[in-house]
């Protein structure tokens, strides 16, 4: 791990744990280098680090402080999952979420979308115009079944800036993340195996496994820090599991980002049980802080991670333009790649290649970084001010997605129910897991740039989680809803 | 079946069979009339069916004639199939054949690339081109599971023309006609289970049930009519066979066109036996005859049929544009399209429902079935000129395929190994058996307009085959070698 990574980790974990209080002076700068033995320049890197995490903020001539609190809601509780291997259910409320194509009337605050109303997404829209009106052979016919050896090239490189070298024969073009989630888990595993993952987890991969006849472990994680590596080695012991699949870096639904010490502790897991890892990276490059995190795959060493990641969510999911970086299982994946589509449409393809290779990705991807760090606090303000006191939420580090708990026995199925006169849709925790747990969590998107129809929306479903809740007579658990500093 | 393609078919067989020789008179409308008890524009009708097959030749005021024998070469011999399911081969030789893009220095002979030069795809690339620059909510977002409803509309007008009447809400997008016939496949088997297939077959199906476990059992197929009825209703009461998957229309490699009444005797062993039927019709629209041939979905009533196809031969297979018609299987095909990918590429879908709409769909059509009709006129007469005496050839009456068999011992493999310095490729037969047979056959695509150059390559691949032939000491069986009417 970079030192001033490591230093910044441990500071944060400090003010998490209210070591130190709103508006404290945080050591100095010459205290910290030498306290922890770096050079002065290590600990300004940790801070400016801790300072795009919204954990630190710099006063001029006086040092580093804790920012003063805005009222923080309480995080969602670490989940306790079902200690054994399930079969997936809930298939029918996925139906229901994703038949719908947007752009209709209603608000889907439930869906994935990612903000495409960005001008930043113009030079790509131009590339694949000009690409379209050639009738070339490349655009037309068929690729090869690694896909375009041109985006391939950009994709190595930008793997650098999650610690990756993968040379480009080691990459596969997919369409969309899906397809190289759903080839790596064909690749590792065989219908009635056990495959461990994160709880909540993407309802993508848990209908694949329900789909290959596969059954999910889900595991205790929490709601900043990821998967209980305690509770993983518990079933590595007990469960002859054959692949772990997660979401490290800003979690779909939660929003953390694992820390470096547990991504290479799982690792190390892994190898000693001689599982396979499938790393979900499709938020990866919208993490709040500068540099973005570094993958699990970024410290494999045996080919036994598969990374999977697209387009989709840092650009437009229309595009299915996606990758995986198989290991070790390169060749089983070009087969299955071959066996679900034969290959990638060309055209997204080959505009990616030359919208990234021209300069246009990052410029883009630093504005959206920022456009949601910021659309995060505000949602989180919506949601303190709008919804029942004691609503526990995420605090995502990372994407656009936000993470509501609600008291046990309140029902999201029965929430979106009551919604649907207003035009609104959310996403029901309960297909966020294979058993169907869950049911008093919704997820909501906030890509979209903040607007009184936004905000008025946010206060129409709290009205309807308020009314649910008193029509059931539930409420938080004083101890449980306690508001964190 | 419409009374005037009975006729013809009638008529075609007689002549296939040498009951009418090159340059005889064919019985006049008038008698046929009278003979069939069908009107006199019924007979008309059939003898211009005829006359697009090349069958029979108008001369002014004189009725039809048998045309003048241009020296066909023999047709291949029926397949004679492994009388057993096995487990399925050659993926090697598969991804040799696949895993180098095209429009580079090597002639691609063995791929199934349409001719994407023809202007005629013009208007496609620009409303393309148009559609890219708009930035739409429904080019870049996630579409609805099903597909893009404008598509589905004009794909339900589409699908009329090979008999069947489909609603928009039984239709469903896919990644190519691959990803339609993938799903398929687990929508009705599970792993284990047996499909019956047409031999030679296309690969990519043998491939996806090879890689889902299942076992493919290959069936006798007539060069000119296909598979062997009597040889199926064998094989389903001796094998606890799931489905049958076969290409009936244009098939490929073969060509042919399954008489109808072979279609409706198909399905009705399919229902008395109830097993399911995946019918690949992504060739259907290329047919030489017009109205094109009617589809066995068309004859479907228990929605046993799941009919898969895509733009891939007819447009350019880079745009991924495929769809399904799953019958009773809906329910499962949603599932298995979520798993596998999610959702297809908005952009395509859009362009193509524009571009149909627009009335540029049917010329594009008209102008590729004729262009490959006189290509495969001319890839025969080429094959007849440059291939060793006795090379069979199969006669399309549709797509842009050709199947040759040299005598047995005969290695396509190496041939191909032998034209790599002459940067030729031509697909290996081996590759369209489960088993690996065929190796004394080879499939080559015309879909290119005939240049010299063109013609050199062919007398090259002819002049390589001979040689091999030579050094091996294999000739043509006298019996076997001859030469049809």
């Amino acid at each position: 791990m970079t030192l001033y990574v490591n230093l910044a980790e441990l500071l944060g974990a400090r003010i998490e744990q209210g070591l130190y209080r709103p508006g404290d002076r945080l050591p100095s700068v010459r205290a910290l280098s030498l306290e922890h033995g770096v050079s002065l320049s290590t600990v300004q890197q940790a801070y400016r680090h801790l300072e795009d995490q919204g954990l630190a903020t710099p006063k001029p001539k006086s040092g580093y402080f804790v920012p003063q609190a805005r009222q923080q809601p309480a995080l969602p509780m670490v989940s306790r999952a079902a200690q054994r291997p399930v079969d997936i259910s809930q298939w029918d409320q996925v139906l229901e979420l994703i038949s719908r194509p947007p752009g209709g009337d209603v608000l889907q605050l439930g869906r994935g979308m990612p903000d495409i109303s960005s001008p930043a997404l113009k030079p790509l829209l131009r590339t694949l115009s000009r690409m379209s009106r050639r009738q070339a052979v490349k655009e037309l016919s068929y690729g090869s079944l690694y896909g375009d050896p041109g985006l391939r090239a950009q994709l190595s490189r930008l793997m650098l800036d999650s610690g990756c070298q993968i040379a480009i024969e080691e990459i596969v073009t997919t369409t969309g993340c899906h397809e190289a989630l759903s080839v790596a888990i064909r690749a590792v595993c065989e219908p009635g195996d056990i495959v461990a993952v994160d709880s909540p987890s993407f309802h993508g991969v848990m209908q694949a496994l329900k789909g290959y006849g596969m059954k999910a472990l889900e595991l205790p994680t929490d709601p900043l820090t990821g998967i209980s590596l305690e509770a993983l080695e518990l079933a590595l012991e007990q469960w002859p599991i054959k692949a772990i699949q997660l979401t490290p870096n800003c979690n779909n639904p939660l929003g953390y980002i694992m820390p470096e010490a547990n991504k290479r502790a799982l690792l190390a897991l892994a190898q000693r049980y001689d599982v396979a890892i499938i790393e979900d990276d499709v938020y990866g490059e919208l993490a709040y802080s500068y540099p973005r995190p570094r993958s699990i795959k970024s410290f494999d060493e045996d080919g036994r991670v598969l990374f999977c990641s697209s387009f989709s969510k840092t650009l437009a999911p229309g595009l299915r333009a996606g990758w995986i970086a198989p290991g070790r299982y390169l060749q089983q994946v070009l087969h299955l790649k071959y066996m679900s589509t034969g290959m990638a449409a060309q055209l997204p393809q080959l505009a990616l290649a030359e919208f990234i290779a021209s300069g246009h990705y990052e410029p883009h991807l630093r504005r959206m970084r920022s456009q949601y760090a910021r659309n995060r606090d505000c949602m989180i303000d919506w949601v303190s001010r709008y919804f029942p006191a004691g609503t526990r939420v995420s605090r995502p580090q990372g994407g656009f997605m936000l993470w509501l708990e609600l008291p046990q026995g309140f029902d999201s199925q029965r929430l979106n129910r009551v919604l649907q006169p207003h035009n609104i849709q959310i996403a029901p925790g309960s297909i966020f897991s294979a058993a169907g747990k869950y049911r008093n969590c919704l997820r909501i998107n906030y890509a979209s740039q903040p607007s009184p129809a936004l905000e008025q929306a946010i206060c129409q479903v709290g009205e309807c989680v308020a009314a649910l809740l008193a029509e059931q007579q539930l409420v938080h658990n004083s101890a449980e809803g306690a508001v964190t500093p």
